[in-house]
């Protein structure tokens, strides 16, 4: 039998820059919900976000906010319709609920949905946390082959998944993605999966170019070498800079796509580039039905996550992983939100 | 048995503004070619385009052009390698010749050819002349039940098709068309016969505007009334204005695809817009296997063009057919290269 | 305010032929559920099967059961969460209960949820009754211009939609359907607003022959006229016959779909016709999301359904409904569940 | 500058078992072809089938024909219009030549044209001779990485890939392969290279479940060991056994695929099994742009070849390679047009 404490920490973001440690109760299941005690949670780029502006675009912070949506951990307690055999399971969690009625959700885009609640995005809390809730269905059995971290970053990865679905990556496919960080490289490691047999990233950054080119991608530095020549079927712009997309454009065969993951703004889009080589420019809003894709690509050992992860905190150094020394060069920075504090949290270098 | 001039009329293009009215030797069909007289050709934005500035984008009139590409006629001869029985067919013309051997061409996508020859594109021929020459399959039987403008207007038809098929039209959608021109009549047409069962037509002009409601087609003027809580599954954009593109991707619901027709520049895309609502921007050139469909449509009565003729003009009244009269203001102009000149080409107003 | 009653009359099915009318209490609706007072309830081949054996397939009748899935109604009450502003809308009746988490479920095929709960399917009651529960969203408003009778047909008119679905008719295409039933009829009638431009409906029957004619569609007798050289790009069968079928498929073009619809039991698949020619042979079970494009049919007059309506009935007439006078050649026969008894049923001939 | 001689040696079937080594000119090629020399060629099922039968179904060899259709060479002279830096470089070879006007060629489906000429079908000859013709376009490029074996296996390999895309094989899928053969093991690892991350090929001979086991796949004796709970999202028979089909229908998740590739007869199909679960039965006939899908999937690893090939024979040896000793039992037999004998054919063992 599990001991479920009445109280947990929580790391809470109260406006700009103002991240404080606090305790709280420990929430208690809905009937189609389960508790799910926090072991790992990957930092993402919206976090940083937030914490340094208080908004994303129409998400503003305006009240107390709790972070983090990449996690996984261990069921703890379940709801009244949940079967209590899931007691005990170690479980990746896809952090969002959808209303499962609209038509989006009907029709399997769920994550279209109007209604949707998804963890870290105002007025939803997310995972850095002690315990978390998420309905039954989207906390997702792992196998012990896969790690705590892995089982976390199958949220990133399924960014990865999802970029590679919108661009309908085929067997044989040239396949260029902007950006070299985790989302290129998980990215890329993905179309690869998909069957694509040149797979190009390219960054400006020669540590990004040399951690990708760790992952058996080839790598370009736009700065230097073109593309255009590439013919590219699918250009997947991870970077969110306007020169790389309008790159990546140019690099596009005629009849292929272009996906916008990257959070860029805005850009002069050529319409006869796009009507005369019939060029498909679309992108992509988190992802449905990606994690049990992501759960088999780590089995099979298609994609390769552990060694994204450089650093671990523990709860009461969220700040430090969000915008802590060599936060901007590192790749993947894990909270711990069951340990207080990690004394050396780097674990390898990207620097 | 069938008497053919050594030479013909052709209506020439030597410069900007520049058009002349000159004999030239009645062409021979190569060994799959068929020789056609030509009976009717429609003006298309393209050829008033080459007229007025002498290219489109990079493609520039450096020789003398023959202008047309919406063309019907009779075949006369044909090539050692097509069949004799079809000397006397009434046909409609494709106006393209693929090089059938590229990966374009071979995946069936040839309007992506590189090697495409394009009637009046230069430096290719059109259809503003007595005869013409065209690939035996490119060259469609018509049934008598479709008139010669008709069989022309298969090019603009063809033009809708495409872009509905672009858009992935399907029972039950709600699609809106920016501009209510030809293109947009027809493929506001086309997209009933798709089964979109709510197609709406945005165009400034009330004289457009009541045309498009004469086939049926819901209107809005965008001046006056939003469509932003529209919803659209499809937004076809047909009047390559800046301001209607936004607003059109504005009107297109999460998950939509937004067709680029019209003959714009280019525009700021908005990165958050497209990604966080999923939408795709895509564009349409030209058109492959559309002129079956074409042929169906019309002989079912699903779509009709014959109304969408408003004058007629002699081989020696290009330049009127071009930019004549009334020319902004009116649908479709069609010159009968077999007729040296109308007396009143106006048949119906627009005014 | 709407006085609902305490109970409720219900035909009930207790064993093979074994039809009797009893008083039952009136459901009660839980959170997400509606109430609805039952107008009009089509009678279905498959409430006859289960009337004369008892079963169909795997699913077998062994406690009493309320039969007819084809329904429409005015909701009178609402569960705790539904919103009050419902009561008192018409609505037409998506007659199923999917368990909306199932992996099926939330990629939108949610007729493959292996826990689905479907009207009139053992142990779950239909609405040959008075009231009926359905789930919220599975209740769609009907404008005025959709009669009971049309709105309780949106059913079979979904099978129709999702036969179109299955079988990807696009524009232009040839289609052709064995049986001409009210499946056939509907079935034909979707094709066409799908964009077929040649749809025939075989039948041995002259009556049925004559019945589809008179929607538009082409028919043919398969007892005197080969389909051979017919080329359908789609072949639903609707007839649940075996020559029917294997005459089907091979009057299917290369690359064609063959949807079988109808109850048959199994037939000789010949692989190399499947193979050399590239057929697909498929099916469907049921539909999904399909009540909105059913609804956006009858708006726009693309499908008429009221015309099928041969008979009615009162809610102790459902035997004759079911098997009565004239039930083999008659087109749609609808219960009113409202009412005690029809005086005289028969509404229009198809003798 | 390359000596063509003026005749080669042929291996030719003049009827039923009844194969002769003959002289014949070296064929000249027309505009658009390219003359190759011969390297290697695998010996296919169909190769046998015309030996034993003089027929494979309505395919009947009626005049003497040289078998033989997975072929790689050097091109050694060139057409009038093909460009002269083409002799000389060392090709695959897809051996089919279509019309390239008919509606399927258009559409880039052209496996199904209807005047397809195909190496070794009746009554176009095949590959077992020193010389061939193919169209300049139907001749690929392969790198040194590619051996001359390997890059005639491409051919076979084309019929894997043209399974996987029937399939709509996606990452993340669970595949069910009948049959252990070459056909089976190369669509096994075509399978994974499209993302598949369970594939399972079934199969009673252990030597053949032993030899696809080498190549990574999980293998099962269907005599021992049900497939049924699989849930297999594509089921490809490579088989051609009744049995074998009919448990890898049931092995099949609702929604899925059964792609036939096998060459069996016919097989009585349960319609409520394809229905009530949505399966979709096809199959494949050859393959249209595979080549260079097959090519990156070599060059890149993704795919292995080599190692399927277990014999080689001289030109006079051609009945051996087709019936030989062990050829049942062994994989790949490849025959060498320009080596008259091979002393000891064995390379490595299958027994």
């Amino acid at each position: 039998m599990v001991l479920i404490p009445s109280t947990m920490t929580a790391s809470v973001l109260r406006g700009v820059k103002d991240l404080i440690v606090e305790e709280r109760p420990v929430p208690v299941p809905a009937a189609d919900e389960v508790l799910i005690r926090v072991h790992s949670v990957g930092v993402c780029g919206s976090d940083v976000h937030y914490f340094q502006h208080g908004r994303i675009g129409p998400y503003v912070v305006e009240s107390p906010l709790v972070l983090g949506h990449e996690a996984s951990g261990t069921i703890v307690a379940v709801g009244a319709d949940v079967d209590e055999s899931r007691v005990g399971r170690r479980v990746a969690i896809e952090p969002q609920r959808p209303c499962r009625v609209c038509e989006f959700c009907r029709e399997g885009a769920y994550n279209l949905c109007p209604k949707m609640e998804f963890y870290a995005t105002p007025p939803i809390d997310g995972a850095f946390c002690e315990y978390v809730l998420i309905q039954d269905d989207f906390a997702y059995d792992v196998p012990d082959s896969i790690s705590d971290h892995a089982a976390a970053l199958m949220e990133p990865l399924s960014v990865g998944i999802a970029a590679a679905q919108k661009g309908g990556i085929e067997v044989g496919n040239t396949v260029l993605i902007a950006g070299g960080g985790p989302i290129g490289i998980l990215t890329g490691q993905v179309a690869r999966a998909f069957g694509a047999t040149d797979v190009v990233v390219a960054d400006i950054n020669a540590g990004r170019r040399a951690l990708a080119a760790g992952y058996g991608l080839r790598v370009v530095d736009p700065a230097v070498d073109s593309t255009e020549q590439l013919g590219a079927h699918v250009f997947v712009d991870a970077s969110g800079a306007t020169p790389a997309i309008l790159n990546g454009i140019r690099s596009t065969r005629a009849g292929g796509t272009v996906v916008l993951v990257g959070s860029a703004d805005e850009f002069p889009l050529s319409v006869p580039e796009i009507a005369m080589r019939e060029l498909s420019v679309t992108g992509t809003f988190r992802y449905t039905n990606t994690w049990p894709i992501a759960r088999s690509l780590l089995i099979s050992g298609l994609v390769e996550v552990d060694s994204l992860v450089t650093h671990e905190y523990g709860i009461e150094q969220v700040e430090d992983a969000l915008v802590g020394e060599g936060a901007g060069n590192s790749l993947k920075r894990m909270v711990l939100p069951g340990v207080r504090t990690v004394e050396n949290p780097h674990m390898r270098g990207t620097a």
